[in-house]
């Protein structure tokens, strides 16, 4: 049986006891739980330990974590963050991905396309700033004051947008609204990466599973005017083997939890979003599958996309099987019940949970329009981000979109331009799999379904457009930005007139979605953070944001069907388990180095770090402050961390520095990058 | 929102009213409801009626139902339940399947390989008997002696196997039980058949959709010797339009039912079986539309394998929608309710509930492993049955496994060794797919994993058996069975070893299943069925079983987000319909005689029969016992009709002999036919 406490209850727990649960968290930096800390490990960290920690930790734009590891702007992440770099890197003749890299010199760094590397400075509450622009309105007209608010905020907040950025980060579902300010370098390149194999070794057999033998490490540079940036503010390397027990810190950007979800809200993901995603995604998988194993090349140019599908669908699988065990559900509604209990008679609080109720139902009615009426592709993905550029550059800030704000613009463009390679079977596949299912989920008849594909079949519209775009080339999509709007609406690219018709409709939806989705739960959010606050107390961590937080935790293995999972794997044991069948093949410089490999170095470790999506890349650090780990995955018990964590079976699964140490030195031997690490 | 009666609670509605749900009801000839029609339409069948019509209905061991049309042995059923004997009979030169099939005289007819053709003679009680049988006994204990009795029963039933058939059948989970004898006919030839498209316009699309265009229709023939056989108790054809209103049954054999699940069998649907068949069922279905977009052989070497696969996945979404909507869950949660407060107190019934429960919760920890210990693929098969057959055959016929006892034999057999192709590409990526997704769900280092693919990959694996097999070749099969155990163990085929390699594994597990779950299930289910014949009387209707039901019911629209949808379609609708793009494109003999095609003739109708898979190629028959359609669909609600029936919203398919007829006329010329028919 599972056992997890909630967010609220552990809270609770917390200062009444040195509760099992003691370990869960993503804690901002400003608000770290010391006291609680104490309770259970004797000791935590002061200001200054934070403050150091925080200065070196990177989060990356493509969605992972990272940390500063040198002064010459080194960056130690994982591989599977790097995957997508290496991979635009590539060729039909050159296979970075497959191969590995190991820059010999600096000027051999690989430029790493769409990635930016992020350093929170500084963090401000601008809570009621906020609240009050949307004070006494309701509906769509809540979600246009508050974004233009945010808008503002941003804006004001980051006049520099080439070396910062600015981002209001809501947090509680909307208790709190934070300005996080970041220190942001745009040129980010790869140093050194494994063979895929390496740190792919039991590929997806072996993903969110431990015993483990991956190394799923690399390093990356950040470069400013062509030159590697100085970051006196860096982690120290330590290149040793975890101790059971030990106190260990995880430091990144968890991508999101719902954690805080009401009984409707886990509802509507159990018997509405689950199903149709585990359904289309998985029939995705099996025509990527099919399709990479008619050539080389396909096998190839396909493998990155197919890692992130199988990496989904395994998260949520195992959100579905979190959601279908009736002993955590049970817990969950116990929490709600408890909290409701707690507010009852509240004046200020009320009953958000009806108004949440009454959100999530109308949200139901348009979800799956919502959903399907974006196709994929990044073709197509490139069209869209054109068109909505276009169109929302023409208003002033205040008014436009999110992810087209004064502050969130230079990313954007960044991701629009940079040069990446585009396979157009990929991309036909790709949007001929999203329309299919966007006509089975809504029909043949329904109008959205008609707007989409108007009397073509989806595979022959996704043909029609991808082989008559020219999006594929930068300087197209150059050309488009600059142009503005009247280059969109001259351009007869099929690809951009197929954008602009459902530009509207896309539109509208959202509209729709905050007037009865997203207004209502911001103000149902805010009253549902105040239930929290007023029962629990202030020391509480909000759900994950993508946004940089702290979780502490130690080495420690867990009990699986009666048998102690060990804390750590060793590099040896990782010939034991080959069996020479793909993904259970040793990488070629394992194989080839073996007799020099130090079969007792540790090499996988687990401790008990709350964490999630996102948090990939993060530094392991230990009580001293220097890294000895980087986090690169969750046990299979950690899926359902997505709403709940459990501390007696959810881990963190991470390469330990002493593996990266010896591949540095004999398997993917970069004697400068070892010196640097060193210090020397 | 979803309305809909259970079972139990319809049929206590039914004799207090004319309820709403009077439709509900898939009823065996011998329990059929005539006070409760009577009361609801003024008027019910007689006994002669009802059996004219039962030596005219025939089920067809393909999993499909049909009926005698003519006094020598014409058949007629649905195109998509004879699509595989087309498929069969097709090359890559000559496409059967794609361009229909016209015999133009009785020598042409087509050879269906593995179809049988069976009509109920008799239908005896035999309760008493296999009850006492296990009297005092549980687990698999239970299901031995249980087995044993019922293969003395059939065998006693049925001395010559090669014209009859006897099958006891299990009723209300265990309440009863019947002993069925058939008639059989081996040899099923094909006689007439549309193109595909003019079966399946509109695709997986359409599919359980209405209004529909689909001319889902054909006609097979009963030989015997060589020689058409004569069947003077046939139904008369009656080309003819449906009138709204008029009085309809359906008669034939739906496949199965849950509808006397408890909770924790729903429960374990919802959470366990569905998510897992959708997700593995997704991922087949794209491996084989990415597999089958290789080449045109590929398209039509895949199409029947795909068609499956599509119209199942249709049919899990469905239910899983179903038992994720609260208010249809909570309509099951109280007729259960209901049935256990009205049994309280009765000694006699005791607690069956708790015992579900307990065996339900068994079998959740074998789930997984029964379920993938048994891949995919023809040749896999072929294997498997050829090693048990051998296994089985050398005990005494009271011991064997249910599939090879002295009644189950010959149609094994059949099955077995008829001539069918076999598509090497196609198997690999069954057997792939398969192995693929048991290592997913046991786990890369559990013992069934481990034995299921030694040090292999699931993908060379299916390869190294599929190409090392020599199974695909009739006579080879024929050796083996003949050649018995001896045969077998001799074999050094990879597929044969292979299937025993796997066999006592499979045996353990079937045992364990038997003692933890299905024994345990047949002592609760037998007191489940005492609970409801307590409660609410004994005119109730079992759980579909493929075997002969009947359903009466009205031709009837019904109301879809505020519209009424028609009673019927007529064959010009298909062209307005039609946009050219696949599979939206009319076949092309429609195409080619639309002029001459009547576009006023009723093409697809609507009914309030209760159906379910199984039901496909059913006669639509009037109140004067003519037939004026063939059932080949439900629409979309009907799909939750495997766990309760909505008479508001759940509607059969049927395309109408008017349609028919025209097309034997007009669009695949079949004079001989529609004389014969006509009974000229």
């Amino acid at each position: 049986m599972k056992r997890f406490a909630l967010y609220a209850a552990s809270a609770a727990i917390a200062f009444t006891s040195t509760a099992a649960q003691a370990d869960e968290g993503m804690w901002t930096f400003d608000g770290f739980p010391t006291e609680r800390m104490e309770e259970t490990y004797g000791w935590a960290p002061d200001q200054a330990w934070l403050d150091r920690v925080q200065a070196a930790a990177v989060r990356l734009t493509g969605g992972c974590s990272a940390s500063f590891v040198s002064g010459s702007g080194l960056i130690l992440t994982n591989h599977h963050c790097i995957a997508s770099c290496l991979f635009d890197n590539s060729s039909d003749t050159m296979d970075y991905l497959d191969a590995g890299f190991v820059a010999q010199n600096r000027e051999e760094e690989l430029k790493c396309p769409g990635q930016q590397a992020e350093v929170v400075t500084s963090i401000a509450d601008v809570t009621e700033e906020v609240k009050t622009s949307f004070a006494g309105l309701d509906g769509e007209a809540l979600t246009k004051a508050r974004d233009a608010k945010i808008a503002e905020l941003e804006s004001a907040g980051c006049p520099d947008t080439d070396t910062t950025r600015c981002q209001v980060v809501t947090l509680f579902g909307g208790g709190q609204y934070k300005l996080y300010t970041y220190r942001k370098y745009s040129d980010i390149r790869l140093a050194w990466a494994p063979e895929d194999r390496a740190s792919t070794f039991g590929g997806d057999p072996d993903n969110f599973n431990f015993p483990r033998y991956s190394l799923d490490a690399s390093f990356l540079r950040a470069y400013e005017n062509g030159q590697p940036v100085a970051t006196p503010q860096h982690l120290q390397w330590n290149p040793r083997a975890p101790e059971e027990g030990e106190v260990t810190f995880v430091v990144g950007n968890p991508g999101s939890t719902s954690r805080l979800y009401t009984q409707s809200q886990l509802a509507f993901e159990r018997e509405v979003r689950l199903p149709v995603t585990l359904t289309t995604l998985s029939e995705l998988r099996g025509r990527l599958i099919t399709a990479m194993d008619e050539s080389p090349e396909k096998e190839r140019q396909g493998l990155d996309t197919l890692n992130g599908v199988e990496n989904g669908l395994k998260v949520y699988i195992g959100r579905t099987k979190a959601l279908n065990d009736p002993d955590f559900t049970a817990q969950l509604a116990e929490a709600e019940a408890e909290l409701r209990q707690r507010s009852a008679g509240n004046a200020e609080i009320g009953d958000p949970w009806s108004a949440v109720d009454e959100a999530t139902a109308a949200y139901r009615a348009l979800y799956l329009p919502y959903r399907f009426l974006s196709p994929s592709g990044d073709l197509f993905g490139y069209a869209s981000t054109l068109v909505y550029a276009a169109q929302e550059r023409e208003k002033p800030n205040g008014e436009r979109l999110p992810g087209y704000t004064d502050s969130a613009l230079p990313l954007t463009e960044k991701r629009l331009l940079d040069e990446r390679p585009v396979y157009p079977w990929l991309d036909e596949l790709m949007m001929g799999w999203s329309l299919s299912k966007a006509r089975e989920y809504l029909g043949v008849d329904d109008a959205d379904s008609r707007l989409l594909l108007g009397q073509e079949s989806p595979e022959a519209l996704a043909e029609r457009l991808v082989e008559g775009t020219q999006l594929a080339d930068p300087a197209v999509r150059k050309a488009l930005w600059d142009g503005g709007l009247a280059a969109i609406e001259a351009s007869d690219d099929p690809m951009i007139r197929y954008a602009l018709r459902l530009a509207d409709r896309q539109r509208a939806l959202r509209d729709a979605v905050n007037e009865s989705y997203s207004g209502p739960l911001a103000i149902a959010g805010g009253k549902l953070a105040d239930a929290r606050f007023a029962a629990y107390g202030d020391s509480l961590y909000p759900d994950a944001t993508f946004t940089l937080r702290i979780s502490y935790g130690q080495v420690k293995g867990w009990e699986e069907r009666g048998q102690q999972v060990p804390i750590l794997t060793t590099m040896g044991g990782t010939f034991e388990r080959a069996t020479g069948a793909p993904p259970f093949d040793v990488a070629e410089a394992f194989a080839a180095n073996q007799a020099d490999i130090d079969p007792d170095i540790a090499f996988d470790f687990v401790t008990t770090n709350d964490i999630i999506g996102g948090n990939s890349g993060s530094p392991v650090i230990d009580r001293a402050g220097t890294v000895i780990g980087a986090a690169f995955d969750g046990n299979i018990h950690s899926l359902g961390g997505n709403y709940g964590y459990d501390g007696t079976l959810n881990r963190t699964v991470a390469v330990s520095t002493d593996a990266v140490q010896e591949a540095l030195e004999t398997i993917y031997p970069a004697p400068a990058l070892a010196e640097e690490l060193a210090g020397e």
